[in-house]
């Protein structure tokens, strides 16, 4: 098949790749000319805008950081829909508001296309290895129709419903991993606190109720799960930046949808903390920073790779 | 073994029985007749005071509703204390705060008695079926003795640490829980007023970074879990008005060790605001309600059995 | 002066009287015939556009909804940039974000015109009586210019800055107040449930330091002060929706910043479960409702006028 | 008149003072000999136990720093009780929870004496001046009975209602109090990072609805207020922990009371975060710290003298 790639930062570029590997044409086009010869060495084709990179293509998949992003590149005067024939389904995979995919789904309607909103989860280790999470938003025949491309860069390809129902499982997801870790942080502070060992508190969690993926597989005090970033010194992992980003987008879409979000919006403060005080490029368990008494981390806050290059969510 | 049994509510009366069903002779004593006599028509013997059920017996259990009464059991004139002979294990299955753990244990220790703390998590279906988990806080030695009584009630005996850890185990798992469920409620609320199906969210969560016992055993939305409170109207459960004790005993060892625990005290407003609003013996899942808009839920919040009848922690 | 004001609402038209009464010819523009006939009953010139209400004025102000309407307003086909003339000064009046100041600044540059931010407090009494107060944002000549043609419809003519900084204030000030007046709710509420006299429990915070607007001029709880809108069924002032909408600009405004803002987030949260609860038009010191027992206030949360026929803010 | 006073420290110290100057005659107790000495000089009578200080006297006041102080100085063998003579009043000063006061009252009543909660307002400062406000509970025979004494201390002498409602205000008007001051710090501080003039923002709240006694008094952001503690390095004032323990027994109360206070236990977690991170001592002002930039105050958060030496509240 023959597909145009727009966004190859952290995740699209091993996207791309993949889509190569599975034997698809693909043009490629980014801001950065680096990723993009890294793309063409790969066996992609360059192209000069987003207007030249889905001229001819049968599909089109945009991975961006942003709504504004989004919309740049597909109403430009040298944009997606400037180039773009009828017929042809735009799959968006950036993580943005359910609004605006409504949005853009009605513009592509106007241009004769069709937009399927379908961010992922499993982070760059996901998008490298092939095992993301696709979750789509779109019609039934929509669906059917992208899965086959999805599966070259996914392993569950999952229908959420109509369109911007893919970005609300997103959202909403990442809405109570962003509470639970915080949760968590807090626990397993207050039972340090009060001297109990870390390890068999967190394997009393996570045989009880509050069994959690925060607990049982990132907990973020050091040492309860071996291979969790909060063991390499928070590198690693989902940023907390993205976090951050993720729960603006839900308390966005709650603001919208006249939903109040208590724990939300409270998480939310918290990550900003984390991220105004220095450490926004660790990864979000770091959060428990914020809780233990200070030197008991045994970190400055401010150290880190940077937390794009995460493997969570 | 010759036990002395205190305290018959809803969990202490199937605990005494299951010791009676292992072979133990067991002396009971509660405030109210009738529970003492169903324990009598089972096997028990009556006592006329917690000095008469301890008289010339080898272990002590309390269950009782707070430390306020786990005090006076100890200390009143026709007390524990009183009655018990030195070297006496005593062991208290109430969930208190760690504080008052400590006090107790160092008055036993004047008495020549040690006290163990070792609540419990399972609810009133574990105790019946003596499946519960017991949370022991001790010394290793006190452990290893009591391990053995608890095996007759319960299905795991976890050490938790020195005299006071079982409590604190106990207190910042239900801690988590309380937030987790809200964060849950959150998001399954947020993405219903979005328009994603309830069962497809609870599966992309349930499968993700989110998943935790909130959202994969005991999902709040009415219909996500067939098995949980949430789809037979919040009844039976885990009661909100015991949640909230829990995290009123969260927050308050978090005061003592001047410790945050920003989301523990916001979850405990939120249980708080179903509490004075009527609705303290729903299941603790029904804080779903603040979230959904009037009409959804069928319900008005006021209705359930008696939330003590619970099978969560 | 021949001034061209887009936006008559229940803030608007008022405002426009005054200019009218202070001798000044006024084109006035609004999508209602109805609320156009009554301005030019008075004396106003009827526009059938943005565009045709400012071509040959030597003022413009805008006083509009939200930032969106702002936007369109302005850059239609037939909006103000299409008929201003250069020179001309923009006032804006409405509350919106700063960041969407700053954008409609450069564009009214780039048409060689000068945009203001004058946001308003002292609500529809205060634009009847023409005691508003202006939060102006611009230059210190922009500010000089504008000062003569808000007097005719304020009291005080505030400098708050550079552009965009009229908003800072009218949010941030609103932030303070969202919050005491939820403040001022919990603890009438707290000292009702405790026993005391609320009258004598406003007496000591008025004249204590816990004294503010919110409690010795809006106190929440009825009867505690005679004028408030507690004491005629929360009718009247300031809508719980306005004040939901200007905590959304807040949060919004420091999601911008990168800021943290706790209590700001969880105030807008309890504002949102009034409105989502139904509420939203009462006054915004309805908040109490949330704190009290059922039964106590005598009110079932839904009735009230509209809030927009404020007084506050 | 002869009076016993026990608790000479930061307050109690020159509320004795003042009643030795206003001619009355005064046992002093306290457990550092270097106070009493300091208060036998100037007139007092030294006195070995509570016991002691209250034999023969025609009333009792207690300044303590917890309601557990209290409890010891009143029920210990050589406590209050031992010595007093029947139809004694007990004035308590201290800031206590309200139930522990009905407790006490009950004990007084049992030994034919009246208890009356009268906590102070006004800081180190009011107590020197001997212009304290004392909030006063108990019945109008009682109140008019203490009203002379504490007139000798303070300006405000005020009535509250019935036994605990003196505690009640206290405790209500301080909650209020740090919500606004964490709320004033959070709107200063978004204003900061939005670019408007510091003093020109707290111009405009204190001119507006959002004006307070922490924004117009107290502003915690320096520079807004000359005489403010934040002015002076956070020094001085009110501390940090003290607010914490307030809002400790707020919380506490409405517990207690089964009241939610959402903004009350966020603001609790605040300035315990302040607290846990070293910052206790400092006025509770410094709570703007947790929101600015780092490197903006200037300060490391940990140096400040003894928050005790406060003049507010």
């Amino acid at each position: 098949m023959k597909i145009g790639f727009i966004g190859l930062g952290n995740m699209g570029a091993p996207m791309a790749l993949n889509l190569l590997k599975a034997g698809h044409a693909v043009n490629v086009f980014d801001l950065s000319a680096q990723v993009v010869q890294a793309l063409v060495d790969a066996g992609a084709k360059a192209a000069g805008s987003p207007k030249a990179a889905v001229t001819d293509v049968e599909c089109v998949i945009t991975m961006l950081p942003a709504a504004a992003h989004v919309r740049s590149v597909l109403s430009a005067d040298d944009g997606v829909f400037a180039g773009i024939a009828k017929g042809v389904t735009i799959i968006d995979s950036s993580t943005i508001d359910p609004a605006s995919v409504k949005a853009f789904a009605e513009l592509a309607v106007q241009h004769g296309n069709t937009f399927v909103d379908a961010p992922v989860s499993g982070g760059t280790g996901g998008a490298a290895a092939g095992t993301l999470t696709f979750m789509v938003g779109g019609s039934a025949d929509a669906y059917e129709q992208v899965k086959p491309v999805l599966s070259a860069m996914g392993k569950n390809i999952v229908h959420c419903g109509d369109t911007g129902t893919g970005q609300v499982a997103k959202i909403c997801n990442n809405l109570v991993l962003g509470i639970t870790m915080a949760g968590v942080a807090e626990a397993m502070s207050l039972g340090e606190a009060l001297g109990i060992d870390s390890k068999v508190l967190g394997g009393i969690i996570n045989t009880s109720t509050g069994r959690c993926w925060s607990s049982d597989t990132y907990n973020p005090m050091p040492g309860v799960i071996e291979t969790a970033p909060s063991t390499r010194g928070y590198t690693g992992g989902f940023g907390t930046d993205l976090m951050l980003k993720d729960l603006g987008l839900a308390t966005d879409a709650a603001k919208f949808a006249r939903q109040p979000v208590y724990l939300g919006a409270l998480a939310q403060q918290l990550y900003q903390t984390m991220s105004t005080k220095g450490a926004g490029r660790l990864d979000f368990s770091a959060v428990i920073k914020l809780y233990r008494k200070d030197g008991k981390d045994g970190k400055d806050g401010k150290d880190g790779k940077d937390g794009k290059d995460g493997d969570a969510s």
